[in-house]
């Protein structure tokens, strides 16, 4: 199973792709999507990048299902706005690619990785390059996008083991579901 | 020049196609995407129906730009990020079909339609069905969004009429993108 994780953003969006086998992980490829090509003030032009360039990732790289993270409000509204966009832009363009796209908190991606929901960016990029046996660390929000593809190969091969309960896996599925926030 | 007016929502998104020769204008299309097909959970779905069909709209109309709303911060944050990625998902659509995207505000387009910035959704709808010489009201989004085409119709017809003055054109320019508030 081929998983893309992507960390969205409108200045910096992260990608990372991962090959999982059970629980068995391999780095395929991990990068940034930056839409400072484009002027501040064209939000279309911003959100025209942002989708093409996501578009070229799953096309290259084929993965089979994508995990995105889940943005929060910004103490700014008119941030909140922005981000909203650009997070819309993203799942748009994974969907537009037929991709099923599961969803993830920051600090589910956090307690998945590094044990805790407080761990500094540092901590995520140590532990991913160590999960799948990086040469070098990754950069910041390719590695946010790295952990939230492991998160998703864990959360499956979690799911697959809870298979003989239907009503545990429901219940499962539900806590993944009410910690959603677009 | 046939232009697409917009106007994005997470339930529903409305849009109206306008063909316009100097200040003369025909209807051509308008309707609603709706986005109940999918579960209300279900955000990536839901983008995907609103991406889907303006591409289809698109497909089928062949416009040659669009003029989206100009969305507003809610009192209700979580909404202002739903009804942000709405409007990345439309916008998206949009650039995705390569179409020169303008936007402008509700109080711009109900400046241009009815005169003043008050104006109720009735009035709107009346306004739109007089100057299209429609023969019945159209429904409020569709209005909406074919008031949006209407507007920058006015716009283009604007700058046209300026075209001797550089100076003035730029300047009215920047009064458009100085009301922008994503």
């Amino acid at each position: 199973m081929r998983i893309l994780g992507i960390d969205p953003g409108l200045q910096t969006t992260g990608f990372g792709v991962i090959d999982a086998d059970g629980p068995r992980l391999a780095y395929v490829a991990s990068g940034t999507i930056k839409t400072s090509g484009a002027a501040t003030g064209d939000l279309p032009g911003r959100l025209k990048i942002l989708f093409d360039g996501i578009r070229e990732v799953t096309a290259r790289y084929q993965p089979q299902c994508a995990a995105v993270e889940i943005v929060f409000v910004n103490v700014n509204p008119q941030s909140t706005l922005l981000l909203g966009q650009a997070r819309g832009a993203a799942v748009t363009a994974l969907v537009s690619a037929d991709l099923a796209v599961s969803e993830y908190t920051a600090l589910q991606m956090k307690k998945a990785i590094v044990g805790h929901g407080h761990a500094k960016k540092e901590q995520i990029q140590a532990m991913v390059q160590r999960l799948l046996a990086l040469p070098g660390v990754p950069g910041k929000d390719a590695s946010d996008a790295l952990g939230l593809a492991i998160m998703h190969a864990h959360a499956r091969v979690s799911f697959e083991a809870m298979g003989r309960s239907t009503t545990l896996q429901r219940r499962q599925h539900a806590i993944f579901k009410g910690g959603r926030t677009y």
